[in-house]
């Protein structure tokens, strides 16, 4: 793992991209990544502090899309110095890679863009790593196109693969886990994503439901089957957040959630 | 339906969006353009043209993806000038929709790109009509949230929904005929995709595989159920195409075909 | 098709399982099968009077099960020889071959039962024709295994596959129309049941959905791309039925609904 | 768990069914329990021994379907004595459950079948513990449906659950670890079946594929989310073995299995 301000590689851990869904303002940013920093660093767990400056693909127009670009961005680098914690979010059009790139240490292509090529390659020429999500339509050794996207643009980034689960039938999505080993064999660290895996999309309200009672059970599963990491969205009232706060884990949940993980990964390494 | 250029509109028939995948070259655009425009004005079938300017979500890097972009809009505007046709491309990123506006009449969203708020908003800018490809993972109720995040962007723009199959497991798609009526229930004219919806994803080789013999079946299908359009890509050669030709159409299959579809038509309405 | 009593075969049309889910009791039979058979012959469809005497599989226990196993077979055999026509029934277990082999012309093999060889064999030995649906987890080229297993058993025996759709996720089933060519392949007649392929199942009132309003849909769709026959429950009060009321088509809608696919399937033939 | 014969409960650990798929002949019968009683003894695995008496849902007619009902039985009869163990078998039509009932500990209900009332109601009443697979088709919250089947018939009945994945379009399943959960909240144990959920169905050759490196990544996932049990077949010579060939674990790597679940299993609990 060569990211910027990762700490505790040396444990064998796992390592964990979390924060809020969408950046809604500096102080609730800050609030999350110090409380997220003590557990991690009590449990010895690489942290990556996420948070989405503008939300692009919302089912509904009237959804919140995030407070501006910029502002947005300023947050996330402060968070990073401010606690010596690599950051990352997602980037939806190639010119967003140029523009984020200086305020965060990865840079994340969604789902949906997962086959963007020219994406991809905008994200690989700014030398930051590069977090690619599977997208529901995607098998775990398609996704190794991807990677080499990537990877023909610069030969030395460090790209990750994210797991967030399939489509099964329009209201739901399920996580196939045999995707774990086979996109490590493409050669790079392989990440679940428990909160949008849990997604229950194609409402017909247009907001996308959840079941998020069952993170620890995503969690674990993808842990014991080898996964390098995990990316947990989190927030302090999911109630209120501004978005996704229907499979956002409760923040005081985390440490009791890690705790157990660490458990099951000290019983694979 | 309000797109320039338009004939055949007064035979209460369905419209045809075909063309070659990508634009190759000029003599070959020429070339199909002329034949389907004979065949379709024999049988009062509403002809638009279709080719791509460039291919952005191929599977595999090394896969072809265009002749330049302006070279090959230019040539979408001559064959639309030089037929008196309406003609459509489609666009990946905002930008593009002011770049491919001036030379096309129809701009299609691309499903995987159908929740980019910022890319329907940008084609709806144009004034040009929209036709919005839903998502594999999408379900046809669904699909309204994409066509309001044109409609507010453009109250007067002319939108319409293609359908081209779910993901159905890993390495195929399904088409789901109740989307068509449920597409429709928006208000706007729905087709079907007869080429993209026969495709076999995720293979290992990264070259999409196909099932062209079962053209004929999707599109009687999507006629009999009162589909408004369809959508067929066809080549005279596909076999040497330089993109899709696991399903485009045999040039020389169309006549045969549409006068086939053109009898169910008639038993419908 | 060689079937007892099967009238209209001279028309080239498509011919028609019709009748109510379970048998109820024996007027409701009557007033079915005299209502069918009216508006059939005017159109000159072949008919087939559907009607179960046992409900064996139904999601959960207290619900209606038969009104008596003897009794509804006894039903479905004055229904057939009053009106003279032929008649179906499905069976469970393989010993039930040759109970229901006397009272009726068709045996059904449910779709969940579609591989049980002992079942087909049974079937296969009593010399009446075999329907067998396809499972919601099969494909169509491999239905060609339980045409088999029902022709070694009885190589003259006259076989039908009917489609019901696909598993799409737990709550929803979709129809793939490639199954009927592909089916045909096997050289025997294929059959849309346009009941419970619109089903929705795996409800957690344990009573399975459904979305009876789109019949039309499934079956225009079915005709258009050749199938040989369709599956139609219908019930002169859906909602007072004792068994799949949510997709029974209501009797007095069945004329009008027929008239419009024997136009689609003039249109193809 | 209330089954007879079964030692280790006090272990805190889950049990595992284990067995070749069909009972080929005695003496590789007592090959199998033997060996699997020496590492589950040494690990303190609570093991139930299982072979099938007869396979009645192959995909193709000339496959392998056993050595005849009751010699199969007998021997199951003879392991459990001779080595003190529990047996399970599974049955197929209402009849088998007594004829089976005298030699085995466990009745096995087939996924295709866990909706057969009478099925599930004969198993019952025979006092047997029965197992029920999960459908490729249901979701886990409504097989609570099946096992209410059961306890109706029999209050004391001892019931598991046991999944085996999900149709995942033609040819491939996916299990989802979030109906371990959701099964368990019925009451009863729930098994993951290792096994059979690598099957890839519906291949156009009519023997059915698997990828077997895969079984520890299901197990480990399945243990870690708190699975009660696993099911997993085991043969000296997978490549020989009459049935289920693709997916069984070679023998001598059953110990290095259970070795790391057994790990995880404390990681849990």
């Amino acid at each position: 793992m060569n990211i910027p301000k990762l700490k505790n590689l040396d444990k064998n851990n796992f390592f964990l991209m979390a924060g809020s869904c969408a950046i809604e303002n500096r102080d609730l940013a800050f609030e999350i990544a110090e409380k997220i920093k003590g557990i991690t660093d009590q449990f010895g767990i690489p942290f990556i502090f996420k948070g989405s400056y503008r939300k692009a693909n919302r089912t509904k127009l009237n959804s919140f899309t995030g407070i501006g670009d910029i502002p947005a961005l300023e947050i996330l680098k402060e968070v990073g110095e401010f606690y010596d914690l690599p950051t990352v979010t997602d980037i939806h059009e190639s010119d967003e890679a140029a523009i984020a790139a200086p305020y965060v240490d990865v840079l994340q292509i969604p789902a949906f863009l997962c086959r963007q090529t020219d994406l991809l390659a905008a994200a690989a020429k700014t030398g930051k790593a590069v977090n690619i999500k599977k997208g529901q339509f995607m098998s775990g050794p398609s996704m190794g196109f991807a990677v080499e996207k990537v990877l023909h643009e610069n030969p030395n980034a460090q790209v990750f693969l994210t797991d967030r689960g399939n489509s099964f039938g329009y209201g739901d999505l399920v996580v196939d886990y045999r995707n774990i080993p086979e996109m490590q064999a493409h050669g790079v660290p392989v990440v679940m994503d428990c909160t949008h895996s849990l997604q229950q999309p194609n409402q017909g309200t247009g907001v996308t439901g959840g079941k998020p009672q069952l993170i620890e059970t995503i969690a674990k599963a993808a842990i014991a089957v080898g996964a390098d990491g995990l990316f947990i969205e989190t927030h302090p009232s999911p109630a209120i957040a501004k978005s996704d706060g229907a499979n956002m884990l409760p923040l005081d949940k985390l440490e009791a959630l890690l705790e157990k993980l660490v458990r099951v990964r000290q019983a694979i390494v």
